[in-house]
């Protein structure tokens, strides 16, 4: 064991120790009031049953530890002058995080009605865990998070997020025991091997171990405490325990403890600063043992509750009725001394905030924290730079993420310290590889003379964890930079929960006024659905939009670029974006291009739109619409098309392709009205959808559009294996030829000619089939087909 | 650095070396014909274009490795009768799965068509990555494998599930070192923390540092060896690191290894099974550092390509075209010396296969990876003997987990042996706690003598990792036995992914009658949207339902009993089930109690139905269908159905409520006739659903039904805070009193006093958000309301 255990030293001087624990115990006295109290905020009077919340909701056990950090990290700063934000891991912390604010002034600031006096703190306390008041968690509305911890297991990879490219800020980071049984945080303990110590700045973890759960133990407060130290010693750290139960001495341990930790960050940082090698850097962490609901009630009805799962939530939950837990519950809050905390009229007395930072460096008030402030509109290249020459529609191929990769390098070269991309080691098999060719792929531990791209500068980063890629890059853009993520399609949905989570913190920040918006988050999908090849089932799955469209639809949008001028294009946009989550989809393999750059902007800027040159309806009503989303999904819809125009001349044809999605749906800010609606699809034709997902989603979006009746999807419909691409459409029945087929079925009276065309199609389907099975691949004449 | 360097001994004969080799060579020789080769299998001619694969989609640089690991793995289970099966962790292990299998001739058992002769071999090679064949992973289509490795980072997750209750066996687990960086592997490390040495199996986890993921290094083969010792270690392992090149020393030094290791897992058993107390195990564990591609082309084009990433995917791309390429690839293939290894008529020689073991211990012919073969039913008591007195609907309330954790408790009892029930630290908190009051929750680190229902042999597992939970979970139904994972509703979309390919895993599995049926997946979701007090927005979200119903028909359920016994009856029928996934979302408050045992039962049998005791349509057509689906959802269709009946006693309503959602498309195999549905729904009448999830689900399976335009869903609508159960229905437009608002405004022609009706209603509305945010809670008449 390597561990340095803190031992009191001289290096806390008395004085000091007293601000840090007379904030400690103010903190803790304005939590407990957020628990249990709607009035007499002060105890001003003694305490009655009136004064407590009707339902009591809230949680106790991680509070107490967080404010002992909160008033450390504090005295920290304001002896060093040090950049620092924190993130609380634990869930139901929300208590601590709204009373270090109140405490600091920040809550006032952004909220003026809950001043720092009586009335504000009973206003403070009346909000918590109330209707429409603050969750237990450290949710937007309390300054100073972008964490909330409603979900456990990201605070640090957010706070890596955060750090990169940020050197001078310290992001102190509370890892709840509880969440390290995650497999994210598990993972997330590696992030710093992909941080620069000369670029980024510093993440200091702090493992609170206060033992338990919401009703178990936790398993990293119960291992062996060699075994606790030998696992985060391999994960890279220099750890140190500080032990805490006695107030005193606790005080002075950690003191130390951060003394050190935040000297040896500032060693690491100036060897590293200094032009030498990278060495394999060992960052300090702490762990914090303490016991949960510290300073709490030590027995409830004959029971230990401090130190134990007991104290996780209401420690005393029958205050109100029962007056033995009422008189506990009035020593509890008077333990802490009010009367030395604050003056008669609520305020904070200046002994309890002498330990603060000059208010610019509140760690409530960290600008990080609130990331709009600092976001600055990324320089990005003309798009128009990148297009490719598309002569005629449907008879050149390119590859879109090729392309992208071009024009994404350029993005990261012209934007060196604002812009990352992030994947889960797909970038090169998405062929986006251009994208780090120049300026590497991020990469701190030990590099080969065979390696290609590492470095630790890179800009690129690439770990195979999704949950660490989306966590390093919603750090990154709460922060307020930008970003990109790209994935493979299918294992995107390893992050549904992660999206979730953003999203929701989106919905809330986009109704705070004071919290200005972030860089949207934007999602790259590649290796899709349509063409797996070797990969098979397991990679085939298209399900991310239907997760995606469930969320608030002011904060989603979904593109569905048919091309490569309109991946170009819709990246574009969706990089010049805030507060919205963006999802696209594009293909990696040779695809035919039908736009040039011009039509692909116009195109997109209508999302949807009638594709003339495809047409047969000489801008007449229809007899029937092939409309299409998505690249492989397009291209049959022209196959089909053309099969039409071939052996049913006589049919008035529209083909409709969608790029953004949402403008299906009339609940979408980007909806269309339901005339724009009819004008493309008709009021009453059949519509033959092909489309790149679950042929649900369309009908869940189009359900109230006219003729909703007569629109018939084709897509994914969980067919999959091994095979080829043309094969996989045939399988889910999205291939040219069944596209044909659905149109005769559903035009009814087109006489014998189309009977035999459907035979035709159904013989053209077993046609592909054998040659598949024969060769392993497409027939030649579907592989090159191109239109017109 | 504590960790075994194994060493050259005399303890591999010389012999048996060299039958291991012939083993590995042969494998690596089958393996690289599947990739490559269309025909001439065994070289008979000179290679030649046409015998090479028209599209090269394969992976060679996991598979030598793994290879070998099998070779090695046979070897000790021939040579100590254990009885083991293993799993393949790393992505693209198929070639290696499938030679393994074949040349023991348990490929050939499974599908006679693949003999073990040269036309056998020639279809093995053919089927591999060709349309309709074997994808590139350990897929279900192969036999012994219960891990195809598709999404990486679950092999160990489901290698502690396989072992456990399982005492004689051990799980020799393969972890890639790309898996290794994913969250859920990084945290299945402490898997073993919970698995009881006395009771269960051993996993033998292999890690294996090949170096490289797609197209970058891998972390852990690049951080120093004695971070990843102290990693290990700190994980509560026991390392051993094989270090392997030349083919010689690597033999002996593994042989040594899995002697010394297996040793170790028997002295551990032994000396728990002694019935001593078990202390804080230290399990052994292998690291197998070879080069990636081991035995493949050194250098291609002048790059080097063993022990790089180069050779992840197809080594030599060209090879059909580049003589030169074609030439290197017989080469290599006669490198393994073909002509040692098999028969002229392509059989396996003798001397090739004497070190496997007997036939029913061969690795890829164990029946736990079979596990249907194994399965038996559970014993269940009687599921009336739990049921919840109910005089009348709509009086008395019950919570409906609290009986069923009474039920699943005795589940337990029953089945000593055969079920658990998996949690994230929540099984309290669902109110479920009564089911390991008896059993206790399992825990094999340290117990302190505050602990509740510890215990090494608990059938409760609980850990903070929805992954963990889900994983073990999957690996203990594969291998033959029966659970339930309980979860809150929101965040089992942690495991949206793991759902997928699971129920993938089932859709291949059920094609192929060699694999068995197997337990279904039983979901019990709660503390649910409905009603989450405190915690607020992070955990209020339905769609996992959503997500659910993407996946094939055939192997998904989803049940929202409206009451206690519903959900008593669901979830009995929940656990006789085979090959599905069954999602059934139940309320942990006390909530009114609707139907009696038998007509819950009656009630699941019919899916949905028409509650006539709370309707006034007297059978005939209605004015008005009132539909529900869902616990809150149901109670408020009451309240809103009596509200009409008292203020528009004319109005004929009929109250329908949905318990099995998927009666309601017509595409589920459980789905309702037209039929059926009109003689509930009519066909023309307005509908008023009132629906637990978000509304867009009900309209996506509805939405071929007559009068689909007449269908109403309130549901989530994403709006959510810290409020009250009431509050949130009233948020989301869910409340009776917008259910009523919602029949005024959809009858046409109800006149002045529906027009009153509706003001009244507003006002109600009103009223409770009044209420609600002066008192923090629901009024009273509307918490305490009843039926009738």
């Amino acid at each position: 064991m390597t561990a340095t255990e803190a031992r009191p030293t001289a290096s806390l001087g008395h004085e000091e120790l007293h601000r840090i624990d007379r904030y400690w115990r103010a903190a803790n006295y304005l939590s407990v009031g957020q628990i249990f109290l709607v009035d007499n905020p002060l105890l001003h009077e003694p305490l009655r049953a009136q004064h407590i919340k009707p339902r009591l909701l809230g949680h106790w056990g991680t509070v107490p530890g967080l404010n002992f950090l909160y008033a450390h990290l504090s005295h920290q700063v304001a002896k060093r002058g040090t950049e620092m934000m924190w993130i609380v891991g634990p869930g139901h912390g929300g208590p601590a995080a709204a009373a270090t604010a109140w405490l600091d002034g920040t809550y006032t600031d952004v909220y003026p009605d809950v001043t720092q006096d009586t009335e504000g703190m009973r206003r403070l306390f009346r909000q918590f865990s109330f209707p429409g008041g603050l969750p237990s968690h450290n949710a937007p509305e309390i300054p100073g998070s972008i964490h909330e911890g409603g979900e456990l297991g990201y605070s640090l990879a957010h706070a890596h997020g955060a750090a990169f490219d940020n050197p001078d800020l310290v992001v102190a980071t509370v890892v709840g025991d509880g969440e390290a049984e995650t497999g994210p945080l598990a993972t997330s303990w590696q992030s710093h091997r992909f941080a620069n110590p000369a670029r980024d700045g510093a993440v200091l973890p702090i493992l609170h171990l206060n033992g338990y759960k919401i009703a178990n133990p936790s398993l990293l407060a119960r291992i062996p405490e060699h075994e606790l130290v030998s696992l985060l010693e391999g994960n890279g750290y220099h750890p140190r325990v500080v032990t805490a139960d006695d107030p005193e001495t606790a005080h002075v341990r950690m003191a130390e403890a951060l003394d050190a930790s935040l000297d040896e960050i500032a060693d690491i940082q100036r060897d590293a600063r200094s032009g030498g090698p990278v060495p394999n850097v060992r960052w300090p962490m702490l762990v914090l043992r303490s016991p949960k609901g510290w300073t709490g009630p030590d027995e409830v009805d004959g029971l230990p509750v401090e130190g134990t799962w007991r104290s996780h939530q209401v420690p005393l939950p029958a205050v109100r009725d029962d007056p033995e837990q009422l008189r506990a519950l009035e020593e509890w809050l008077r333990s802490y001394r009010p009367g030395e905390l604050f003056a008669p009229n609520g305020a904070p007395l200046p002994e309890v905030c002498a330990s603060l930072p000059v208010p610019e460096r509140r760690l409530s008030a960290s600008p990080h924290a609130n990331g709009g402030l600092l976001l600055k509109d990324l320089r990005l290249p003309d798009v128009r730079d990148y297009a490719v020459r598309v002569p005629e529609p449907g008879r050149v191929r390119h590859q879109a993420t090729r392309v992208l990769g071009d024009y994404v390098g350029d993005v990261i070269r012209a934007n060196p310290r604002t812009f990352r991309m992030m994947g889960p080691d797909e970038t090169t098999s998405n062929k986006l590889d251009t994208a780090f060719a120049d300026s590497g792929r991020a990469w701190d531990a030990r590099r080969l003379p065979t390696d290609e791209y590492l470095d630790p500068d890179g800009r690129v980063m690439e770990v195979l964890s999704e949950h660490l890629c989306q966590g390093w890059l919603e750090g990154y853009l709460l922060t307020g930079r930008h970003g990109l993520f790209n994935s493979y399609e299918a294992f995107v949905h390893i992050v549904d929960s992660m999206f979730n989570q953003h999203a929701k913190w989106l919905k809330v920040t986009r109704d705070l006024p004071w919290r200005r918006p972030i860089a949207s988050l934007n999602y790259l999908l590649s290796s899709h659905v349509w063409q797996q090849d070797h990969n098979g089932f397991t990679h085939q799955d298209p399900g991310f939009l239907d997760h995606v469209l469930n969320k608030k639809p002011e904060i989603i949008r979904v593109y569905l670029p048919p091309d490569t001028n309109s991946a170009l294009v819709t990246t574009d946009r969706c990089l010049r974006m805030r507060d919205t989550i963006n999802v696209v989809v594009a293909g990696k393999h040779p695809a035919l291009s039908f736009l040039t750059m011009d039509q692909a902007r116009a195109h997109l800027e209508r999302g949807a739109g009638i594709w003339e040159w495809a047409s047969t309806d000489d801008g007449a009503e229809p007899d029937v619409v092939l409309a299409c989303a998505g690249d492989a999904p397009t291209r049959e819809t022209l196959a089909a098309a053309a099969l039409v125009r071939e052996h049913l001349p006589e049919l008035r044809v529209r083909v409709v392709n969608v790029v953004d999605l949402t403008r299906l749906t009339e609940r979408h800010p980007h909806g269309m009205t339901d005339r724009q609606y009819d004008a493309l699809f008709t009021a009453n034709k059949p519509v033959i959808f092909a489309f790149h997902g679950y042929p649900s989603l369309v009908h869940r979006l189009t359900y109230r559009r006219h003729g909703h009746e007569n629109l018939h999807v084709r897509g994914y419909k969980e067919e999959g294996t091994t095979t080829t691409p043309f094969d996989m459409l045939m399988l889910n029945d999205l291939d040219r030829f069944h596209l044909v087929m659905d149109v005769v079925d559903h035009i009814p009276g087109l006489g014998i000619r189309a009977a035999h065309l459907r035979q035709r199609m159904q013989d053209e389907r077993m046609r592909c089939r054998a040659h598949t099975r024969e060769y392993g691949d497409d027939p030649p004449d579907i592989r090159d087909w191109t239109w017109g």
